[in-house]
């Protein structure tokens, strides 16, 4: 069967375009507070789960042994813009490993805004690795191997010995093993595993509550989760929904994105967690689905709705600033969730 | 009833994401050899439908009174990069008319390919109108409200002369009343009209072939295609799909991609039209499916057919350039389009 539209995009008095896809809503125990579409899909989570990959970092004592800081802590679990402050955090845990960019190979890109492209070429200077939205999440990997002690070399491959480390935790907050058959490469190169999508939603809620984790794993979650929302620009970026978020709710909800419309979600207070996937990988369209996900179980006020209603029901403007339609959660999605 | 998968994109051993849409193919009296979906549904073309916006400058006789080259014919229907070819066209075309960059409407953007944001940053220039993709098709509508004898200041309104002009067009070609309840505001402020998908791909059946056409307007339709076979840089540049196409499948394919996945193409030779519309707007995803229709239509050889297999199976590389995974037509899709 086909999945639900859950995102509908309109253009003046009709909908121009749609989205489709799946959505998972469950506590600790997985138990389903609602769900859109077959959620027992295996979907990769790619960026989505850079706390869970991020666990390592902390659990290992490398975070304490190398004094990083909370930007540090944060951007170990980021997606971020490529902005000034990005590489130089992402570059400052480098230099606490004993490292360099060089030892980066997580790819080169161009920062994300067009402000940091210009004074990059008025510059004369060509992007690094330290732009790569993943630098962060990478030099975290590289003070693992730092810590374990092991060769850093190849520690993208999914036998070096940190990515074990990233792959058993994931199996243990997911309930799943994890091999090659469900096995892709991610943007950055590291490996990413295709996971039913109401347990990476099971994982969130655990990551949020500490509940049914070993003690050490909840307090590196919630470390984690603490630092995201301390320092929540080096988790994305100026103007970025994730960064908007968690400067808003702060531990109320973490929030990550991920590449081909996912998204994940914990809500720590209710010890909900949330997972969601666009079938067709549209952020338009996962920034607004979750934006009423939390609209629906954080929001506390009519300041903090209105806030998510921007993200929920966004304008869409053309090349002169004219609004010429929006992006919106579809009427029947926003019902079925609930008041 | 959900709209059908047409293409689909992998990741390892798995599909990670999908693109369902619609797609049509009739000839000039709107028989069917091929639906997909409901095609009846109304669809703005958006940019797909340049090539009939730029009827008008032809029958008006504009492009002959002006001495408009085959590539400012080209560029009048073109979605284009920005380059600096680009921007000299249409500003050439401007001053056949008398008039400056000042005089377009469309609006600003930066240039599409990141060589030529550079080149503007690193001469501490910003963009002008003429780099806007649509900055050919304006300068196009401002030969026409020259040779009209109307003042030009809001000619992007449906109810200036020059508009009518082309809606007029858009009617006769698709069998369709066009009113305010089937209109929006297009990306460069112009109207656009939601259009049922079969009806569009008549009018291309009809601009490829002359039938049912007026001679005025069939020859006009001949003269922009041929336009845009002889210069098929000028319709979208560098890299692109629909210049990569033309050139090498000159007048037997006519191509033209949209904003919101949209796609129309006219196939002289045999007769047809073609329009698809991928419904979340996916253009990786029109792309590959117009490749696979060109290839079950149009090519003759192996080395064509190899050519468009690169896009209707086109492998997905991640930031060190190993590939991840492919966009490719689905299966069935394939099987039912026949050989």
């Amino acid at each position: 069967m086909a999945d639900p539209i859950l995102v509908e995009v309109t253009r003046g008095p009709l909908v121009e375009s749609t989205h489709a896809g799946l959505l998972a809503i469950t506590d600790a125990d997985g138990r389903r507070v609602a769900a859109f579409g077959d959620v027992e899909r295996p979907t990769f989570p790619r960026s989505s789960a850079k706390l869970i990959q991020a666990l390592p970092l902390v659990e290992s004592g490398a975070a304490d042994k190398l004094g990083l800081t909370v930007e540090e802590l944060a951007i170990a679990g980021a997606s971020h813009n490529g902005e000034q402050a990005h590489c130089d955090t992402a570059h400052a845990m480098l230099r606490k490993a004993g490292l360099d960019t060089d030892a980066l190979e997580c790819g080169v890109h161009w920062p994300e805004r067009a402000d940091d492209v210009a004074r990059l070429n008025r510059a004369g200077a060509e992007p690094n690795a330290l732009h790569n939205n993943c630098s962060g999440k990478h030099a975290g990997f590289l003070c693992v191997a730092c810590e374990m002690g092991v060769d850093h070399h190849g520690y993208v491959g999914p036998d070096h010995p940190v990515q074990r480390e990233v792959t058993a935790a994931l199996e243990g907050l997911t309930d799943t093993k994890l091999d090659e058959h469900v096995r892709g490469i991610d943007g950055c190169s590291i490996p990413t595993f295709a996971i039913p999508l109401d347990r990476l939603a099971r994982a969130f809620a655990r990551l949020g509550t500490g509940e049914r984790l070993a003690p050490v794993r909840a307090a590196a979650a919630k470390r984690l989760r603490e630092a995201a929302a301390a320092a929540p620009f080096m988790v994305a970026g100026t103007g970025r929904f994730c960064t908007e978020v968690m400067g808003r709710f702060g531990t109320r909800a973490y929030v990550k994105t991920g590449a081909e419309g996912v998204f994940c979600a914990s809500f720590p207070e209710i010890g909900l967690g949330v997972t969601l996937k666009v079938d067709d990988g549209g952020t338009r369209a996962s920034e607004a689905l979750m934006a009423a996900v939390i609209h629906r179980f954080v929001a506390k006020d009519d300041e903090e709705r209105a806030f998510l209603d921007r993200w929920a029901h966004h304008a869409l403007l053309n090349r002169r600033g004219l609004k010429v339609g929006e992006v919106r959660v579809a009427d029947d999605v926003v019902a079925a969730l609930g008041r």
